[in-house]
């Protein structure tokens, strides 16, 4: 831990992605895409959703894993919504699809909702549920995670995933308010960060099969994650969890629980990942200045309202994602030395320029 | 506390509310309406929303808190969203009619998504999410509940609700799954009762104005519940409870955050309650008898997946609701001693006969 973190710009970023992406076989307007938004994912802090993805998702592209040319398509349509299967491409190539077909339909319906199935990984929920917000829109975006890490509330089988779900809200003056949640105390991806960090997590976010605190994340594959709620209330994430997996794989015809594949141990399997968006036009229920006027403030009366003892600001949900953002653009986005270390490997097996 | 709880039917529960209902001045059909959803609530188990509301509908309906005779009507309209004018009448009514026109709109556009304004207080959120069960569609609902008791994460100020989400998803041979769940780790109810026990609460259920466990549950209003995550993630169930409060109460210009108005301590403003449904018909996604076999096979899964010691069965969200409404309907709905007397108080009052 003694190296000092390199710091690049995001346009720096997304050029290295794109151009891995690339020589890995993706056309190149398809690898621009997926790399913006790995970077976008960096550029917000959403740091177990970017470019540290990059070696893994290189693997799986040469082990014929993703399938780099696939035929995105609509295989189910009705006036407000569309079943998309993703051809086992990118899940970022998919689910922006899936969030343009969702936006057009609710432009004229008033809500739209869209489900992937043959998708895959497509990072950081909050960025697709933001993608109707320039439209004065209402983003919702569900998923079924990739790898099974918690079991029924009572039980000890893995047969559920962290399955996130993500809200979008506009606002006027005021930021939009993003939430962008697993149903997990804390998200695997949260995990695997502090595990290249070589940091031990807090006591609550795993459990090992006696019911003990995990707190290595080196020995993250013995555990499980505990439900949101934890010990108290877990039932409660429990029940999330089955409801965003119905509803983001089930309806769609995608994998869940039992069918999920664990992508991080399985580098070829189709995963038939499901997610699921929805864009609600908020024009279809009143007026949008007045709506994002609400927004404001409500934001400020958060913000201004009375803090315990000890607490520097009250925030809403985004808000610490909105800061990132602004530091990284200005100061660079830090990326640790192992990371650097693995990112190496994959270009130096691509023959392609290393990061700096 | 030495009295036997009085078992009364479903039959006679409702007809007793509907009386009731119809003395207070409601048309007979609305009486019936909410009389039923009233009962059902009580047949489920959702015991702190069904007949126990009775004296408070009654004290606000005379205060002239409620319209009796609303006129309920949709103001603003797409192919898949409609927004309802509660015109300040029961929220049983409004969002009975909201869950119709979802619904009906839902069967040819596949989603649609219905928000209420000047609704009120509805009872449970799984009654409405699972009126779209039996038309083989998916129900989602979000409600702003009646009083503030939750203050931002790191905060001290009640500026939001314990804002309940509801889930009802179609199965085959078993029950449909049906999430009910505030965004709070415990409700008020079971404080109560812990104090009326002389035990002390767990750690994780309230805090005090410090941000230190409150565990003395007669201390707790000194106190404020914590977020759904408690001391670990509440910031999750803090996030929630605003997006929650946004769709189901901004997005329709109904009351959220300061707006709102206690409705157990202020019997005649309008409340402007907001709540919203939305109805996702599963063939639109795909085949409905597949979609429901799927469901099926993950309740099986999880029900017959390796169980932690002591743990004697693992449940999936709406099985206690299930089995409740079904030990109630054979052996009847238990009423307690002084809810008997409550009723009997407005029974007197409005020269009705007693329930028995």
């Amino acid at each position: 831990m003694s190296q000092p973190e390199i710091l690049v710009t995001f346009a720096r970023l997304k050029a290295f992605i794109a151009e891995a992406m690339t020589k890995l076989g993706l056309p190149e307007p398809d690898a621009l895409t997926a790399a913006t938004l790995m970077a976008q994912a960096d550029l917000q802090g959403s740091d177990g959703h970017g470019v540290t993805r990059l070696p893994q998702y290189a693997r799986r592209i040469k082990a014929g894993g993703f399938n780099v040319r696939p035929n995105i398509r609509v295989v189910r349509e009705q006036a407000s919504t569309a079943l998309l299967n993703g051809d086992n491409g990118m899940g970022h190539l998919v689910m922006k699809r899936a969030a343009e077909i969702a936006i057009e339909k609710a432009r004229t319906t008033g809500i739209a909702w869209v489900n992937s199935q043959f998708s895959n990984h497509a990072g950081p929920a909050s960025l697709y549920a933001s993608m109707p917000l320039d439209r004065d829109m209402i983003g919702l975006y569900f998923a079924v995670g990739n790898a099974n890490q918690l079991p029924p509330w009572g039980g000890l089988d893995m047969l559920l995933s962290t399955n996130p779900i993500a809200a979008a809200i506009p606002a006027g003056a005021e930021q939009p308010i993003v939430l962008d949640m697993a149903t997990t105390v804390a998200a695997y991806g949260k995990v695997k960060a502090k595990a290249l960090r070589g940091e031990t997590m807090p006591e609550g976010w795993m459990i090992d099969r006696e019911g003990k605190p995990l707190i290595d994340p080196k020995r993250a594959d013995e555990g499980m994650l505990l439900p949101l709620g934890g010990m108290e209330a877990g039932y409660k994430g429990y029940g999330l969890a089955i409801i965003i997996g119905l509803l983001a794989g089930t309806l769609g015809g995608a994998a869940m629980g039992r069918d999920v594949i664990d992508f991080n141990h399985d580098d070829d399997s189709v995963t038939n990942t499901g997610q699921a968006i929805a864009a609600i036009n908020i024009a279809a229920f009143g007026d949008v200045v007045t709506f994002k006027a609400s927004v404001d403030a409500l934001v400020r009366d958060i913000r201004n309202s009375e803090r315990m003892p000890g607490v520097n600001r009250i925030s809403v949900p985004g808000e610490r994602s909105h800061a990132t953002r602004e530091a990284r653009r200005r100061d660079g986005i830090p990326i640790p030395p192992a990371l650097m270390r693995g990112l190496a490997q994959v270009t130096d097996d691509l023959g392609t320029a290393r990061l700096r």
